[in-house]
C-alpha cells in the first residue's frame, strides 16, 4: 500500500479571501508581523498498489479531474 | 522574512465525511484501488522576522488559538 499526500494551493495572483480573513484574525489576536496568509487543501490518500510510478500517474489524473481546479490551483504530489 | 507552512489534519478516529465523498467520487470516475482518503487544510504564512525559533513559537500559538481545533485536529509546522 502506498500513502500519498496531495497539496492543492491557489495560484499566484488568485484572490484568497479566506486567507485574508485568517490574516485579519491573527492580527486581532495580537500576532504582529504576520504577512500574507494563503489557505490550501491537503488530501491524504491510500493507494492499494506497490508500483509508485503507476500510482503517481493515477494521482496526477485524479488531481486534473477532481482534486484540483487547475485554472486557479496548483497541485503537488508526494509519495512515501 | 520567513515562509512557513502549517498543515492541519484530522486526528485518527475522527470521522471525515468530506474525505469519504472524495473516495466515492474517485471510484465513480474509475480510479480503482483507492483506499481511505482524508482531507486536511494547509496554511502558507509569511512572518516578518528572521528568528526561526521565535517564529516557530508564534506559529505554535497561532495553531493552538486559531488555525487548528486541537480537540479533533493535529497540526504540523514546517519552516523554510
Amino acid at each position: 500500500m502506498i500513502k500519498a499526500r496531495v497539496t492543492v494551493t491557489l495560484k499566484n495572483g488568485v484572490l484568497d479571501p479566506q486567507g485574508k480573513a485568517i490574516e485579519g484574525a491573527l492580527g486581532t489576536l495580537g500576532f504582529s508581523g504576520v504577512g500574507e496568509v494563503r489557505q490550501g487543501k491537503v488530501f491524504d490518500l491510500e493507494i492499494d498498489s506497490t508500483d509508485k510510478a503507476a500510482a503517481e500517474t493515477d494521482l496526477r489524473a485524479m488531481c486534473e479531474k477532481l482534486l484540483a481546479n487547475t485554472v486557479i490551483e496548483n497541485y503537488a504530489i508526494s509519495i512515501g
